[in-house]
């Protein structure tokens, strides 16, 4: 802002290191492996908890472990831009669209509410899953009261009420996907919403970010990998064949995570415990304990440990969900997270409005 | 991320002060009064430039006075959707969907480019348009390829191709408002877009940002207050009298600026030149030669200007826009500059991410 002075800020690209925000909502402590949402343990959390109970804590700050929430209705508007959509819209797309179509029709007032979390965080489900059927050529349905979030997603995607053991597996997963700190999507709903902008905009460019694939993750190729492996006694020559050719083992490893990441631990202990545990997790399992040994004799000082899409990509399969659903069904969970960094945004708001270094050309005439 | 050792590293709340990106795009130069396009004044590129050639400066760099951009087409899931949202939804909702349809409908790969930079600036206001007839029970228009970006717009606004005036006053805002370095919605769609993420998320994220009031501004309230002055020789009067009140003089002061708006003057030049100026401008320079008169009188020590609202409010309304079409109007020209930001951020990308304070509970187990 000065008069041609050299602007001699220190920068950090892509703000590293750069405190952004303040939250009382999740703790990453990569060291330790330890998640908590609002000072509870993410494996206490999943333990104990379902989707709903925990979405609340975080928009409230209250546990209550009963707290239940259905998934939400689809004003017609929503349908009638998912059914205009091509079949081959990305699933994030058709997500990003319907959240917006929506915040179009509800009036939203500032500041955001708890209301409002749960109400888009009831939609965007019950969109995700119309979409899926639409594009299939069969028609959405409604949703079903009686069936808290997780279920009732998995029922208007698939016609069918889940068995308790798949419902279980997927709210797990939602449990451990709904909030993890100052991540690129949760920090674009903060900013957007720091213009006291409203939160269907914000969870509009939430979805926008998480849809990079140098956010989203790739659980798909997990997927592929386990299928690879085809069963539990191929595991240890596979494992030890791919890091002779030089190859990646999906599923390992963390920006963040330098012990074991508690959201995978929390994911395998909930599939384990499963009545009728399926049979992927037999196989996860043999190349999780194959592959940790392996890379632990080859690579000791990187102890690289498994993360969490290494558990929620069998898990997302298992429950039937393509792959192309992945990214948009993780949208889902985040919900929870991005509308609680809203509220908490809201509650103190300061516009977020970082400056910029310039480095081009001086002040010059226009060329005639 | 350390163990619970307590983190002292500075923050800046709303990141104010911090530098968050380098660009070569705009210079704003609050101190001596001046904006630069790449090291172009903006008096210079409003005078000798239409829109669509200071977009494609601000793209590609290169400076083509004849370069022309007429509106893009509308593909027909953006018109149903359109036709499928409440006659009373905000413009920027529409907005914020038609763009996100228009992705979900483009096959947007990674890198964006300035073909695609181009693609959603000449869509949008094809659909701001559409959507502005079709609550009016009317049909929206066809873009004319023989118009430029902006006469076309007020061509499908309007049914009427405007005249040579009216249609270079637009133009003036419209480059006047294409670029201002790291604002929220820019900076957000430079977030989003960090993920690898496309440049419609990008872009439906800062329709989003720019929708909050403490980022798009009020300029309805400028026309409100040219309305209630009515005459010239009223002006003075109503000026002091509004002083007087305690009230504040809409159009006047700016967080950058202390001197005068380099886009107010911008305006009121190209105003001034009109073979057949506006009724609107007599009465606008007698309001901002008596305000600016009165407010020096009062305020010595402030040195208030008037900003750029203070011209561009008369002259949507000028051009024959409602009052609640301007946020919108503003952000189609902003797209010029979101999308050249894309283009600079994905051309040397690194994922924004910064940290957030953990400011919550220490480690607890949950309630029995």
């Amino acid at each position: 802002m000065t008069d041609d002075k050299p602007d001699i800020r220190p920068y950090s690209p892509g703000l590293e290191g750069v405190i952004a925000a303040e939250t009382s909502l999740g703790y990453v402590d990569g060291v330790a492996g330890r998640l908590l949402y609002r000072g509870y343990r993410i494996g206490d959390l999943v333990e104990r908890g379902t989707f709903p109970a925990v979405a609340n804590l975080l928009w409230t700050g209250d546990w209550r472990p009963g707290h239940r929430l259905a998934t939400g209705p689809l004003p017609d508007a929503v349908l009638t831009a998912l059914r205009s959509l091509p079949g081959d819209a990305k699933p994030m797309d058709a997500l990003r669209t319907a959240v917006s179509v929506w915040g179009a029709t509800q009036g939203l007032a500032w500041p955001p509410t708890p209301e409002q979390a749960r109400a888009v965080t009831a939609f965007s489900p019950t969109a995700l899953a119309a979409f899926a059927r639409i594009r299939s050529g069969e028609d959405p349905i409604e949703p079903d009261p009686s069936l808290d979030l997780v279920p009732g997603f998995l029922y208007q995607l698939t016609g069918r009420r889940p068995d308790d053991g798949t419902a279980r597996a997927l709210d797990a997963y939602f449990i451990v996907g709904a909030e993890h700190g100052l991540n690129a999507s949760t920090f674009a709903a903060r900013v957007i919403v720091s213009t006291r902008s409203d939160i269907a905009s914000a969870v509009c460019g939430a979805i926008g970010a998480l849809k990079g694939p140098l956010h989203g993750g790739a659980p798909s190729e997990v997927v592929e990998q386990i299928h690879t492996v085809g069963s539990p006694e191929r595991a240890e020559q596979w494992v030890r064949e791919t890091l002779d050719r030089g190859e990646r083992l999906m599923g390992f490893g963390h920006r963040v995570y330098r012990a074991y990441d508690p959201r995978a631990a929390a994911l395998r202990k909930v599939a384990e415990s499963l009545q009728h545990p399926p049979e992927w997790l037999a196989l996860a399992i043999a190349v999780e304990d194959v592959a940790l040994r392996v890379l632990a004799e080859r690579h000791p000082e990187r102890a690289l440990k498994t993360n969490v899409e290494f558990y929620a990509a069998p898990v997302l399969q298992g429950v039937g969900l393509t792959p192309d659903l992945f990214p948009a069904t993780f949208a889902l969970a985040r919900h929870a997270g991005w509308t609680a960094h809203v509220l908490e945004q809201a509650a103190d708001n300061r516009l977020i409005r970082p400056d910029a270094r310039y480095t081009g050309p001086a002040e010059r005439d226009l060329p005639t």
